[in-house]
């Protein structure tokens, strides 16, 4: 194999076949995959399927607690989950460019295989475009997932009263990428929280009637999924801050470099919206996954004022209103 | 709506909402896509499903007979029609440089919403990021596709005198590309063969249990796509070169750029292998279409020699084996 990607394994003839088979089959070996021609063809039973995509831009490629490819398979995993669905199958199509160090590729690849051997999802079909120097900055990867929606699990309507859950400590993932970015000498245990919310899905099943909302605070973080799960429930949000899970560390470096960590991307927790008799159940529950000790109910759903409103109630007793995020952040954290 | 695209249309928050919703839902429109979460959410049927999924990255981004955007819709619809399958929904990733005219994105969007429309494909789900000036040549989108195999078809064992049939003239995609690359002043009826083969798909309906193979000729042209029907078959292909379809002006302009238009992309062509009785009929059927005028066999599976080879016979009566896509060729022609 050759130690740097050329323009000719995206040529679409040997040199690609070479590249799939060397570095994608190896790593991703199933027989969906291999068996595929133009697309991956199996049995589906009656039922009801989410899809969904995302690109993945994130830089650098690699950071603590990841990279792109973990980023790339979790993130379209944790879509599916969020949708109440099981995840069964993947796309993935990259897009390199030429000078890529090819042992960078492979661990990307490899990485991207064991979190998919751990959720048992596999990735069944891919495309491979090489781009010249300079027409992409190193390496972006699409991923797309279909999975089965699980005990016919959907959204539900929301009522006043109902718990606000997040799975874990916020702000890892975004402040994580943000100190690799500036270049930042820290100590203490900072890595991004990236991580397949499989484990939590399979925790949540027999309590699955009493989960009205899923959603996974992603890019905007937390107080702009809180802002969406308002307006979908048309009703206002009263969050406690003292309650929210975040790290010591988290807070001590966005104090530094002045993000608000309300804002920073989340790329292994889950925000739900639950029956109020069931939310500590669900936090117990949810807290035996590794990973998620941190579970706590930081807020619930209260009647509406003139327009859906996130409040939070600040340490020192005051209210503020959480607005969606609005401007400039940090780009390319996913 | 701004003039131009700005990082913060990246961020997740309302502004990536504001672009999401004046320009996407705006030409995507469907009730699926607008009501989608995390992912989107449909009723599937008991039965066989294809999933493909594509990257494009084609320079440059409008050429004559489409866009990058068409681009993107035909050809995972073509990837799902030539595995036998209906397209249905259609996911959509786009990857957009800092700067980019809206005016331009615009468009392309128009473009694919408008093949969408013609051909009862759905986009579903999408994901946008914006990366900083320089991170990416403009503009790349990813789509992924999912299907439903249409009456049960399935690739059938292929005989010594099925015959080959491409659907129309040859090479017109990477034909028009080099042009456009080469900023080549041409004259004459020179266009991207680009287009959806959800009507070829039609016609076959009935013919369908004497179709054996179905295949797109893109990256690395006929030849590379007959190479892997040879390999797929474990027999020979005896090609007739007066039998296949060009345009006499790819032909010219081909010799004067030295390219093999053997090896050049279609973009809205599609390979069969079928029962050499039916070959004719189905030929009658596929002319039908628009666009599939010079529809043609073009050739016959024969028995193997030492391995599956490609031999064409020329015009002058050779005969000379052709091989698969090796080395360089034009790059991000798709």
């Amino acid at each position: 194999m050759d130690n740097y990607i050329k323009l000719i394994h995206g040529n679409g003839g040997k040199d690609t076949n070479h590249l799939i088979e060397e570095i994608f089959y190896k790593h991703f070996n199933n027989e969906l995959l291999v068996n595929s021609l133009d697309s991956s063809v199996f049995k589906v039973s009656q039922g009801k399927m989410a899809f969904t995509t995302d690109s993945f831009v994130v830089k650098p490629l690699f950071f603590s607690g990841g990279n792109i490819g973990k980023l790339a398979v979790c993130g379209t995993i944790n879509d599916l989950v969020v949708s109440g669905a099981r995840p069964l199958y993947l796309s993935c199509g990259f897009i390199i460019e030429e000078g890529f160090p090819m042992n960078l590729l492979e661990k990307i690849v490899h990485t991207m295989g064991k979190i998919c051997k751990e959720t048992g999802v596999k990735i069944v079909t891919g495309d491979t475009k090489v781009v010249e120097k300079g027409a992409v900055d190193g390496l972006f990867i699409n991923t797309s997932g279909i999975g089965i929606i699980n005990r016919g699990y959907e959204p539900k309507p929301i009522k006043k009263g109902d718990n606000i859950i997040v799975t874990g400590g916020i702000a890892e993932h975004g402040t994580t990428i943000a100190i690799e970015r500036y270049k930042m000498k820290v100590k203490g245990n900072l890595k991004s929280d990236c991580m397949p919310l499989t484990k939590v899905m399979d925790k949540l099943e027999k309590h699955i009637s009493s989960v009205k909302l899923m959603k996974d605070p992603t890019r905007g973080g937390l107080a702009t999924a809180l802002n969406e799960i308002a307006q979908f429930a048309e009703m206002d949000i009263h969050l406690l801050e003292e309650q929210i899970p975040i790290k010591k560390e988290m807070v001590s470096v966005n104090q530094l470099i002045g993000l608000d960590p309300l804002y920073l991307a989340c790329e292994g927790r889950m925000i739900l919206v639950v029956d109020q008799n069931e939310g500590q159940n669900i936090v117990k529950e949810i807290r035996k996954c590794e990973g998620c000790e941190d579970a706590k109910i930081i807020g619930s759903l209260v009647n509406i004022g003139s327009a859906p409103t996130v409040f939070i109630e600040t340490f020192i007793g005051g209210k503020r209103i959480l607005g969606p995020l609005e401007g400039a952040m940090l780009p390319r954290i996913c």
